[in-house]
């Protein structure tokens, strides 16, 4: 799909902040596909729609999990997670969106996992770093992210991890896979 | 088993600081059944029987845990989980103990697990407070202990956690499932 296109297809399913958070993702995951060899094409379309449901009303979410089989366990879980796997049901059913990588990276943008492809870290980091972001910890995780996608993932992991511990919320445990995951990676690549 | 027989047995496996420690474990394991109307008895025979395995070579434990066909993710995580499963393996088929309560509270004594018994959570919250243990945080969760033992175990597990984001070390499953477990039960009572 071409990106003026697909810019107006979600454009029409947030509101206008949202709309600059999503092109501030896009920037950021084509400056990361360009610096980790990963296909920029692909990159900037999941960047595109990553945030495609997260306006949608809750109960219309809920209903799509449940619908669609979805993880039960996310129903017990943050409702911030839940457009996540929603958008990607949405961006391929209502969008057309058929590369199942571009998908996955959508489906993971929020929680991670265990098995993070090339592109599924560049969507979560650059999710995490887009330039309209300033929360506590951005800028470090914007520093290791020109130097290994894989330390700027792990910093970024810690962060959620300890703000949801901070603020006494469930850790999805897709997200602790994702740490423990990577985590090892690093350990076996140095 | 009597507890002087008990404290014997334990004796000849530990050095001297890891017997002390054990001792304080007891005291602290008895007070808070007391608190919490669990079984002093049990509690005080968990407590004791809690280390036994803490002083055994690491390649035993390795060759048991394989042997004994326990949790395979236990080799890929922390060699300082592997006392707790087989410490329970061990009390029951070198020492005698046969409950199945006490031995389930040895087990899970380390990494917690998400469906933690009032004996449970006891053994664990008593290992982290004991009178001897002086690490950073202790103190809060000895205070939260006199008023809830769901408080106490959740700051520990966070706590837990925490120490080994910042030490870049993995978290055992079963552990961030006890801390969202825990934190489950605390919202649904209060």
């Amino acid at each position: 799909m071409e990106r003026q296109r697909a810019l107006e297809l979600v454009r029409q399913q947030m509101h206008e902040k949202r709309y600059i958070h999503t092109l501030g993702v896009v920037e950021a995951a084509i400056a990361l596909a360009k610096r980790y060899g990963a296909d920029e094409k692909k990159a900037e379309l999941a960047a595109i729609f990553h945030d495609y449901a997260k306006c949608r009303p809750i109960a219309e979410m809920e209903e799509i999990i449940k619908r669609e089989g979805m993880a039960a366990e996310l129903l017990e879980h943050n409702k911030e997670l839940w457009h996540a796997p929603v958008g990607a049901y949405l961006a391929e059913t209502e969008a057309g969106i058929r590369d199942p990588e571009v998908l996955q990276a959508i489906l993971y943008h929020t929680s991670g996992h265990a098995g993070m492809s090339l592109l599924d870290k560049i969507i979560y980091v650059a999710d995490y770093i887009e330039p309209g972001r300033s929360f506590p910890g951005v800028e470090e995780v914007r520093e290791l992210a020109e130097q290994s996608l894989n330390q700027a993932l792990l910093q970024a992991l810690k962060n959620t991890i300890r703000f949801l511990l901070e603020r006494n919320q469930t850790v999805y445990p897709d997200t602790f896979h994702a740490y423990n995951a990577v985590l090892k990676e690093e350990q076996q690549n140095g």
